[in-house]
């Protein structure tokens, strides 16, 4: 088993695991690295695991009708992972994620999260604040789309993701701002 | 203290809760009568308090630079209410909350909800499943403004909102369609 020290130190956010409780939660944690490039999860499949990203970086997107794809979140390392929507109902996804660079991510299943919430009952805690963290994350994003201008979003963008700039395309960022890779090297030569 | 079946049937559909427990939680909640068109919460104020409704319908709606509404949700009976935002950060609002018929809540305050979390533990399986529902619910809300006609949305808000039709006007209506109330009569005779 690789280091758990990212994740643990991410649980330890929230709620503070006895040793007995770790190990516990160790024995349900499984493990894949993701090549870049590759899918994690496809539109219309049941998103079965929430993933944590140990090193790396993810993003989640979804395509439209042209078939042109939309970033509407980036998942560095110490993030977690998954259509929400999919994995909390078991239902088919609205989104897919694929890796941009190699991925190291730690996950659960649905069916061992539900069972480590009856056995280590304080892992409900984490997880309804991680619940509220996220809706809040996507009603920002959201509302940004809405009634912020590309600029503000991109400022946003650097201030939730410090340093990812350097490390993924251009493209997925204009991607994710909804903006063309002419216009983003526009802002980013007025901020720069 | 008036009934609380309502809001205890509602508990019961993800936590099984002792008559201690029940006793305890009835004696944090509080209670509150809004008039019709009162506001509940308005943009830029922190949202202190999680609402249940017990009877009446609240809406959550934002204004945009022009200073026109856009209705995001109703909130009937059994439904609970809140700039989700904004309770769980304690910052400011970005949602207006307002009453469309008289308006009989449950309450219980952001204090009084972090106590009831380490008082009740099992509290804390109970909002992580609304918090998981309510993202989910925001989520189709927002895939729906983006990929949907507004004759789906339309089929939509009936099946989300059985005979709240009936009850509210239809210009309210219209806003939650993101459409004018003269494009939902003539949706309206098409699906008569």
């Amino acid at each position: 088993m690789p280091s758990v020290e990212h994740i643990f130190a991410n649980f330890a956010l929230h709620v503070s695991l006895n040793a007995e409780e770790q190990r516990y939660i160790q024995s349900v944690l499984q493990r894949k690295i993701l090549d870049k490039n590759k899918l994690l999860l496809e539109t219309g499949e049941t998103c079965r695991n929430l993933y944590f990203v140990d090193k790396g970086c993810l993003r989640v997107f979804n395509r439209d009708k042209e078939g042109l794809e939309h970033n509407v979140l980036f998942c560095p390392e110490n993030w977690w992972a998954a259509d929400m929507t999919s994995f909390s109902g078991q239902v088919p996804a609205y989104y897919n994620i694929a890796a941009l660079e190699t991925t190291e991510l730690f996950y659960i299943s649905y069916q061992a999260l539900e069972q480590l919430y009856i056995d280590v009952p304080k892992m409900e805690r984490f997880f309804r604040i991680l619940a509220q963290n996220g809706f809040s994350l996507y009603q920002r994003r959201v509302n940004a789309i809405i009634s912020r201008s590309a600029e503000e979003r991109y400022l946003q963008f650097q201030q939730l993701y410090p340093k990812l700039e350097q490390r993924i395309a251009q493209k997925h960022i204009a991607s994710y701002l909804g903006i063309t890779p002419v216009f983003l090297s526009m802002i980013r030569r007025r901020n720069g």
